[in-house]
């Protein structure tokens, strides 16, 4: 009975699989034994992931999602850019000039994949008669004859320096004419270019790189990544590449490698804790966050009117906090601004008992008081434009004016 | 030098703590021997807190948040309550009744934690000669003497029935007359009722009950606690009070007791797993989250222009889906209405090559649908309310409109 119910619930699932579709976000764990620096254990990740739909869409969309998502992040479009692969047509193309055990196949691939690191002629001794590296150890080579490195040379080469989508797809049709599966994995990318076309994704967000492998061994289908066009000085001054950021690709055989059941899925995957590094140092303005405006304290006595000020800014969409802070009865102004300035306040409400008796707050704008400051040398002129007496019942109207816009 | 860097530290962070206040929410780690059914090792938690601030309207103020996001999350307001309570009162009052030695303090303070679940006479006894329980196993009593015992029960049960904060405040302070932490204790508490009174939160939202405990040891001053008034059945049918949810309190020693510095310090937890659980047999129409407007997949033809209307209402800021189920080639519209329910979409837009011709969508309001499912039989009645011809210009405006306000 358990074997027919086990029968049962494959029919159901391989013909009939549930389209399953999410994000999810936090920590997640690294099974890897050399943990290297900045490479934890424990980490955030962002992922999105599409189960049970064979349809490329899903692919094309996970591309613009990662587009997308790195530039509301605050990333400039120019300085990244989404590369895209589809393990088929290499496949394909391996077959078709002979390399057609997956042993072998493999063994070109994890090649390939170092690409990046060792370079283009390091690589063609690798697939040949092997190599020195610049340790002196002796690298074995697969002793491929030279006519099938040299096609797969030119194969991968192919799409140096051509930045059309569909140029590239046409330089590789021609080179897989006539293998099914490169075939396949063509029109594949053609359909995820149509989709990029009609929703304004071009060449300067999302290009074709047939070298691109992503180590994992499971991706069967499309493979993406976004490479970051910055740069940075290493600790001996050298300029380095940041280069990949993120990225995911198409794993069909995954699901039936830990479940036994035939669903093709596709997703993605953003490391948080890496993606962050690099915002601080593409915009270290955004590694503040803004801070509440802030109430400062004056009075004892004006305690309970301070909480209800706060109350009706919140209400009206204001992050705002009163200062709660001891030292000596509270009184000393120098500690509350240096507290208002070390969390980014952008305002800082004054309300001592000469304020409270006429029906007004002192607004003193910490962000106006930050830019002048550059300008102005005038102290007197400084507080006077950076300083402003506001009508009580007018607070909520002018805060809102000055400091939910940006 | 050592030496003196380290009196230099604690010089600068005890006369002069930094304030620091936030906010945290992740997984967090419970450290117990015997994990009970729903208490898992790992749990998500929501925290609030303040350090570096003695001031009780910290104190205040997490009361207050608590109130409030619990509200702000779905639970009615008159189905739970914030119970305030300071140690200090009931540390003095002892005192003054002559228990004041640490040992003998902590045990009557054990005792009375486990009021809620012994009940009054239970606790009488443990505190006086020891009983025996439910099980038949002997409980040894703290053998304190009758003069003692009334006094904690008429201190303990002053409040019963009380509910203005105010009367209770003046009830305790009789009963503490001329002990010196305890009128500590009560001026905190008249300074919290003080801005709850100025800010709306009365009696029906926080209530003072001189019996709340709260399990940890550390804490020092105020202490609070949301009592959940729902009740559920359980396994066997009896009624049960859901009870405590979420508290917090004053934390003056612990920081001290970590990392040898005196910093003043309260907060607050929100036991998120708890409280979902809790959500769902309150409200459990928001246990379901609300799905994406999904586009229905008719054509191959038309999916690029599917993506296209997504990526237009996603600007607009409604959540949308193209569907990409890949069973037989999409066509299934059972399979997509399915989806669509399972996902609780509120609506389907449904395109094909007729509609596309004419420039228009058909939207399915699927919300409406259920609705009008249980007061319309007829079929062609309940199809002509609940689709709707849409152009395609207005498609952004009439889904906006329809779709965007709840």
């Amino acid at each position: 009975e358990r074997l027919w119910q086990d029968v049962r619930r494959r029919q159901i699932t391989e013909n009939n699989p549930p389209l399953f579709r999410r994000f999810q976000y936090g920590p997640v764990y690294r099974y890897e034994l050399k943990l290297m620096p900045g490479r934890f254990r424990e980490f955030w990740q962002l992922d999105f992931d599409s189960v049970g739909t064979k349809d490329v869409a899903a692919d094309a969309e996970a591309c613009m999602i990662l587009s997308d998502a790195l530039e509301a992040i605050g990333l400039d479009r120019d300085t990244f850019i989404v590369k895209v692969n589809n393990r088929k047509v290499l496949k394909g193309f391996l077959t078709s000039i002979g390399i057609d055990d997956d042993e072998r196949e493999g063994a070109v691939l994890r090649i390939i994949d170092k690409l990046d690191k060792i370079g283009w002629d390091a690589m063609l001794l690798e697939l040949g008669p092997g190599r020195t590296d610049s340790s002196g150890a002796a690298i074995a080579g697969l002793h491929l004859p030279a006519s099938q490195t040299d096609q797969i040379m030119s194969f991968l080469q192919s799409a140096t320096g051509v930045a059309s989508r569909q140029k590239v797809i046409e330089q590789l049709a021609a080179l897989t004419a006539g293998n099914d599966l490169a075939t396949e994995g063509l029109d594949e990318l053609r359909k995820m270019d149509q989709l990029w076309k009609s929703l304004g994704f071009d060449e300067e967000r999302i290009v074709f790189d047939p070298t691109l492998m992503r180590g994992m061994a499971y991706y069967t289908g499309p493979v993406f990544e976004v490479e970051s066009l910055m740069t940075y000085k290493d600790e001996k001054g050298k300029t380095r590449k940041v280069g990949s950021i993120c990225g995911g690709g198409r794993y069909d055989g995954l699901v039936e490698n830990i479940l036994g059941l035939k669903v093709p899925a596709t997703g993605a995957s953003i490391g948080v804790d890496r993606l962050a590094a690099i915002l601080q140092k593409a915009k270290p303005e955004m590694g503040k966050a803004k801070g509440p405006i802030l109430i400062a304290y004056f009075d004892d006595q004006l305690q309970p009117l301070y909480y209800k000020i706060a109350k009706q800014l919140r209400q009206s969409g204001l992050d705002v906090e009163v200062y709660c802070g001891f030292f000596k009865g509270y009184r000393k102004m120098k500690k509350q601004m240096a507290y208002a300035d070390k969390k980014n306040c952008p305002a800082v409400i004054l309300i001592g008992s000469d304020e409270a008796a006429k029906g007004v707050a002192t607004v003193k704008n910490l962000k106006l008081g930050k830019q002048l400051s550059k300008t102005t040398t005038d102290k007197k002129e400084w507080i006077g434009k950076v300083q402003k007496e506001v009508p009580m019942d007018d607070l909520v109207d002018y805060l809102k004016e000055e400091f939910i816009a940006d």
